[in-house]
């Protein structure tokens, strides 16, 4: 089974786009929004971060249809533990999404996808600076399917809303195309599984809207970045048509309550 | 103590340019160039990867001025274990440079920065699209000092040898310069420590003398892909003036007698 035709049975099944980042900090590694104190009683930091995202994915499980783990808030889990971690959100029932944003080129590549079909995650993020897209669909879809069963879907960072990616992404042009209508149109051609989308600072209706059109209905949005400003993206987010997931991080993992926060999130979101 | 001012310093006193690349590939991932059997004896996939960079830094330390691991062949590291790698490697007086290609902004390139920091690598790549680099330079330098009591060097992509490269690097201009200059033109800018350039391929001695103009005579240049092309190369890496670090991979690490083989390229490249 597809990337895209897990989500869109699953999104079917539990009526949410609603995706949770979790990013497990470490109290050592800055001053707030950081993992309770008692999930470090354990002597091992990988322990600690990963008891927390499963306790995350637990509470969540029943408002949410993905779980978007950040591999630099993960750094240094052992294939055991992305493993567990990416089990834990297949058997409740949400699509796992390691934020990865690979970019590497041949051998390099392909060992990353070794490891992380051995690790069990349904889909990454990509960054597409080198340019080999084809080659990296290519081989998620066929090595993962050959090493697990099923299909790694490849997430393509396609227009980021950091200030800089202005120049990066919409002032950088190739041809006559906007870097980020270029890769937009990648996405299509090599059959990807969808676009990382930002729907906050400088990205505005009609940039989302060119981008559904230009890679279709079938893509995924990933959506980061809602939360404190969530008003106001609204009409943003409707630009984006179906198939689309939004992220939301902090504001739930690092709540007092992350389960009623994520069902508010959940009712919020009921609409798309 | 700054990466640019040890580079300088360890170039000196070990009078090589050499960078050995460390992708331990494990047997059931590919059908050649694997770890030997010999380290497979112990039943976990990491400790054989690890045993096997240790052996390898071990026998190079005569004859190279760096090592490369490539985060994609070590995924699943703990960070004692890569703690271990970057301790031996400096141990054996050579810079560690961990091939990552980070590409993440805000909390999330805070958090990588933390954990590899922690992991006490010299330096790390990186990958420009976001167009973070000014952000992830000063974080780099100054939480790593804080952390470690040294910096971490950022080395950045800027012009990649693969055929798609040309598309993206070349081809895309940000207003009137093509973005592998303007890449360029950000490393001297925001005081990157390097960059990442091939030197096959469609890359020519013109470009790398550009892309030397403009980053300054500091700049480490870290240049992969020779190894098989070796001879074709030479004119282009006299064009990138000195600091410079070539790095051969496989070449070495998967020969019959590695100590050999990097006494091979030690000889090769002594006269730059």
């Amino acid at each position: 089974m597809s990337f895209r035709d897990r989500f869109a049975s699953l999104r079917k099944e539990k009526k949410t786009v609603l995706c949770v980042g979790i990013d497990p900090a470490l109290p050592k590694q800055r001053d707030s929004n950081t993992i309770p104190e008692k999930y470090l009683d354990v002597d091992d930091e990988n322990e600690a971060r990963l008891n927390f995202c499963l306790d995350i994915i637990d509470v969540v499980k029943d408002y949410a249809v993905a779980i978007k783990p950040n591999q630099q808030y993960i750094f240094g889990f052992t294939k055991r533990q992305h493993r567990e971690l990416a089990d834990s959100i297949r058997q409740a029932d949400m699509l796992s999404i390691l934020d990865y944003k690979l970019n590497d080129i041949s051998d390099t590549v392909e060992s990353a996808i070794f490891h992380i079909s051995e690790s069990r995650y349904d889909a990454i993020t990509f960054n597409p600076l080198p340019g080999n897209l084809r080659e990296v669909v290519q081989l998620a879809h066929d090595s993962a399917r050959r090493i697990r069963g099923y299909e790694l879907g490849i997430i393509v960072l396609t227009l980021m809303s950091n200030p800089e990616a202005v120049t990066f992404m919409k002032d950088a042009k190739i041809g006559r195309w906007p870097l980020f209508r270029f890769i937009s149109r990648q996405v299509r051609d090599c059959d990807a599984d969808g676009v990382v989308v930002g729907a906050t600072g400088h990205v505005t209706e009609k940039d989302i809207k060119s981008i559904r059109r230009i890679v279709g209905p079938d893509k995924v949005f990933l959506i980061p970045g809602i939360g404190a400003q969530k008003g106001d993206v609204r009409k943003v987010l409707k630009a984006a048509g179906e198939n689309i997931l939004i992220n939301v991080g902090r504001d739930i993992i690092y709540s007092e309550n992350p389960k009623s926060k994520a069902e508010v999130y959940y009712t919020m979101l009921a609409s798309y």
